[in-house]
């Protein structure tokens, strides 16, 4: 599960989408961020990432990752460059994960107080 | 919330249970870690504060508190001085809040992987 965290930061370095939602099991839940309309399925879990991919966030990973039972949980620093000074979020994500090593839930708790440069 | 979440870091601080006692909700619940059973009631949470007084806790945070909806996710380490030496967990907890901003749920997400010095 903390190799799954380290795949999860690459495919954000990577711009690679793919990557991430090949971790995803096909009836997994997302809530990014927690408050917002929670998505359901791969297809819809899909769309957020790829595009997610086109803000060119990468993510700094504070670790250690925290692992219990069947959750990893983790804090990191979304940096995004759009062209208008650096902006930040600092945000802690939760992961679920199924036997078979596939993301079943993924929730990212983060608001406007935990975002700068915007 | 977080202000909350400052009282609780001071609150062990102090080995002040009744401080973090009286952030709860009489019905609120507790999962420490997550995978352990779930306390249910003011009773049953007192009990665990308590008990967590006698190892002498402290809480390092890592800020910042993330704040989504009606939770606060926060990182922290726990160091422990049981007189064998520092012992240390890497943890986050969430808090879900009502709307007199009482906890009424709290999980934490750390297990073996996040113990040092043991």
């Amino acid at each position: 599960m903390t190799a799954a965290v380290h795949t999860y930061v690459e495919g954000f370095a990577k711009s690679d989408a793919a990557l991430i939602i090949d971790m995803y099991a096909a009836d997994a839940s997302l809530e990014d961020p927690i408050g917002t309309p929670v998505r359901h399925g791969i297809d819809s879990i899909a769309e957020f990432y790829v595009g997610a991919m086109h803000t060119g966030a990468r993510l700094e990973l504070h670790e250690p990752v925290r692992i219990a039972a069947d959750y990893a949980a983790f804090a990191f620093t979304v940096v995004l460059d759009l062209g208008e000074g650096l902006k930040r979020v600092d945000v802690i994500d939760t992961f679920r994960f199924n036997a078979d090593n596939k993301i079943t839930e993924m929730r990212a708790f983060w608001g406007p107080t935990n975002m700068s440069g915007f």
